[in-house]
């Protein structure tokens, strides 16, 4: 599997034995997380903006109207920085000093470019749905080309990424094990409750299999 | 209270309707989220850092290692884009197209300085480990001088902000509610299990009150 370069970009300096270059460990991460932050610069400005993902083996696929910001300066090919941050726990050791979060996240760079054809797009578009969704696009009804029109299709050939990771205990000073203060962690993680039908649902219509059983898969 | 003022770097071109630049919309969101996406940017390459953060008034307080890339470079001045994001549902419509997210989204702009003394730095790192989990402060022994001189707090004014909402069922095409598609909300967010004790606990020491009936506030 791939194993990403790490350079002056992507070397994680800080706490190195928490980090990986290997697409086995950062790609779980990426199809694991539901959405993402892209940040982008402009005249030295940076922007962060959330959005919804896919990946399409090496490369990941973002989507929107054409009339957005980000799409715009995504399309034209600038640098990018593409994160997904899963936060696993909370962390609480005997002192301030040594709380922490037990967390997976994936950091990717690269550069946007426009689908190229229209069978690009509605793949691209599929594997957003999808990636959300699992069922979801051979239900629903698909774009038409109105709708294909109005929206664009970003693909980011990933150069470089890196995973970094924290999960386990606290761990404190030695002496502050003596402490009569509570440590541990406390588990978070996304949950889903049950479906809420839209109000001009149609008789006889129930949420599907796929719905129902909706989870976002974990190590 | 607080009226951002909206300039071309926080204007909302896309759906402005879902855009606010009050205070009064803006903090709730920065209050619950338990991290935020700093972006910045480094001779045209963006980068976007998963972190914690707090909110002392109109400023974002920030923190880490003196050896952190981020740190170092938000306490140069940089201009810096803070993204917090609440994801609270997933929105299934009957088209592709429609399909969205329920969110809740705040978009910071604003530049770093270190905290000007160790009073101003203290009142930081006090303000992240309450935003993390309320009541830990006065709990957990307090950071020392050696650990007060390895951490950087750093502190941003906030000059310009928004937040971005989105709630309720889907929005379809009037033609395509008679699709036998099922289509509704799939209500999304942050669940916290059981506290796990750390393995060295003291013995009778048990998790306390503010850990056992954690949230994070909402609307």
């Amino acid at each position: 599997m791939t194993h990403f370069p790490s350079t002056g970009r992507s070397r994680m300096r800080r706490i190195p034995q928490r980090a990986s270059y290997d697409a086995g460990s950062i790609y779980p991460i990426i199809d694991e997380a539901l959405i993402c932050h892209v940040g982008f610069a402009i005249d030295g400005q940076p922007f962060v903006i959330p959005t919804i993902h896919a990946r399409m083996g090496d490369t990941l696929a973002l989507h929107g109207a054409k009339a957005s910001r980000l799409l715009k300066h995504a399309a034209a090919g600038a640098p990018l920085c593409i994160t997904m941050t899963l936060v696993d726990g909370l962390v609480l050791a005997r002192s301030v000093f040594h709380h922490s979060m037990n967390y997976r996240s994936a950091v990717v760079f690269g550069r946007g470019r426009l689908a190229a054809s229209d069978e690009e797009k509605w793949a691209a578009l599929k594997a957003i749905t999808e990636h959300v969704m699992p069922g979801r696009w051979a239900d629903a009804r698909q774009p038409n080309a109105q709708e294909m029109n109005a929206t664009h299709a970003i693909l980011v050939d990933i150069e470089e990424a890196t995973a970094k990771v924290r999960n386990g205990p606290p761990s404190d000073d030695e002496e502050d094990y003596a402490l009569p203060v509570w440590a541990g962690v406390l588990p978070s993680s996304v949950a889903f409750a049950r479906p809420v039908n839209d109000q001009r649902l149609g008789e006889g219509i129930s949420a599907p299999e796929y719905v129902e059983t909706y989870w976002r898969a974990r190590r």
